[in-house]
C-alpha cells in the first residue's frame, strides 16, 4: 500500500530545500497537512510569486524585483565604495553592522576549480564592468576566510590591482568579545601578524 | 534598505515548516532561488495540489485522496484486527515492519490534558463508530510509550473493553539488538515484569 501520490510528490518536492532528507520531508508534510493547511498555501503561493517576481540586479547581481535594486539606486548611499561579497546571506550580515554605507557586487559563489567553478561561471567580465564606471575608487574584497574564499579575494586582488584600482581586504584576528586561550592558534597567528599601531 | 518584499514573504512563508527558524528559512530562500528554481516551482505546485486533493479516510481517518483509502477497502487485509496508532508516520512505520496485515485508525494525535486535547478533540465517538462495525474482532493499540501515549492506550483500554472488545497493547521490552547493560532501568524493569514462557 503505497502513500497516495499527491502526499507522495509533496514529500519528494519537499527534499529540494537544502538540509531536508527523507525523514524531514515525510515530517514536513504530514505537518503542513494536519497543523497549518493555510500556512502550506501561503507558502505555495510565497515560493511561486518569488520565482517569478526575483531577478538579479543589473548593477550588484543582487536579488531584486526591479530592473536596478533600490540600494544601487539611492543617493544616500557612496558610490565610491564597492564591497565584494559571495552570497546575498553575507551583504545581508555586513548591511546589520551599520558600519557601511557604500554599494555592493555579489558573487554568488566563490571560486572552486573542483567544482568547476572558475572565473567564467561568476562572470567576472560583469564585475569588471561594474567596478569601470569611473565611479567607484575603492573594493573592498569580503569574502569568506575559508580556503576557497581567500583564493576568490586573492585573484580578485590581482585582477582589479592590475586595473589601478584600491584594492581592501575586511581583516582577521580574534573576533570582538573572543579569549585569546580560547581562539584557534591560526587566528591568533594572524592578529599577531596583522597587529595595528595603538 | 529591505529585502524585496516577495523575498521577505517567501522568508516568513518557509517558517511555518517544522523546525525552521528565522536563519534556516533565510538560507532555504536563497537556495531555492539561486540553486533550484524549478524545484521551487514543483514544491509550490506539489504544495498546492496536496493540500486541495488530501482529506481523511472516512474509516481510518489517515490521509488520502479517496472517500475511504485504498487499505480500507483492500480485501486482502484482515479487517477483523484493527490498530490504533497515534499519527500517520507510525502507521507508515508499522507497515515497515510488515509483521501487521489488519487495518488501522489514525488518532491524529493523543490525549493531552494540559493543551487541551481530550477525547472530544480527538474524535473518539467517530473511533467508537469504527469499532462497532461487528467486524473488528481484536483492537490494538500502538500508541507511544511516552506518557501521552500511555495514558491514552489506558483511556482507550476502558472505553473498549467496556464495550466487550478484546484489547491489546503492542510489547514493551528490550529493544531487538539491544544489550542490557546500556538499556534504561525502567525499560529493563518493564521487560522483567513482562517476560513471556519460552
Amino acid at each position: 500500500m503505497a502513500l497516495p501520490s499527491s502526499l507522495e510528490e509533496l514529500i519528494e518536492a519537499l527534499r529540494c530545500l537544502p538540509g531536508v532528507g527523507p525523514k524531514s520531508a515525510q515530517r514536513m508534510a504530514y505537518h503542513l497537512l494536519q497543523y497549518n493547511p493555510r500556512g502550506a498555501t501561503r507558502l505555495s503561493q510565497a515560493i511561486s510569486r518569488a520565482v517569478e517576481t526575483l531577478r538579479r540586479c543589473q548593477r550588484c547581481n543582487n536579488f531584486t524585483e526591479a530592473e536596478v535594486c533600490e540600494r544601487c539606486v539611492s543617493s544616500r548611499r557612496d558610490a565610491t565604495q564597492l564591497c565584494i561579497v559571495e552570497m546575498p546571506v553575507d551583504l545581508n550580515a555586513m548591511e546589520q553592522t551599520h558600519a557601511y554605507n557604500g554599494l555592493y557586487y555579489v558573487l554568488m559563489g566563490r571560486l572552486s576549480p573542483l567544482d568547476g567553478i572558475g572565473p567564467r561561471e561568476l562572470a567576472f567580465d560583469r564585475l569588471l564592468a561594474r567596478v569601470g564606471d569611473g565611479v567607484v575608487k575603492e573594493v573592498i574584497l569580503a569574502t569568506n576566510f575559508t580556503n576557497e574564499g581567500e583564493a576568490t579575494a586573492h585573484y580578485l586582488y590581482e585582477m582589479l590591482h592590475a586595473r589601478g584600482l584600491k584594492v581592501s581586504r575586511i581583516a582577521r584576528g580574534v573576533p570582538v568579545g573572543g579569549e585569546i586561550e580560547y581562539t584557534d592558534a591560526a587566528t591568533v597567528a594572524q592578529a599577531l601578524i596583522e597587529r595595528r599601531e595603538y
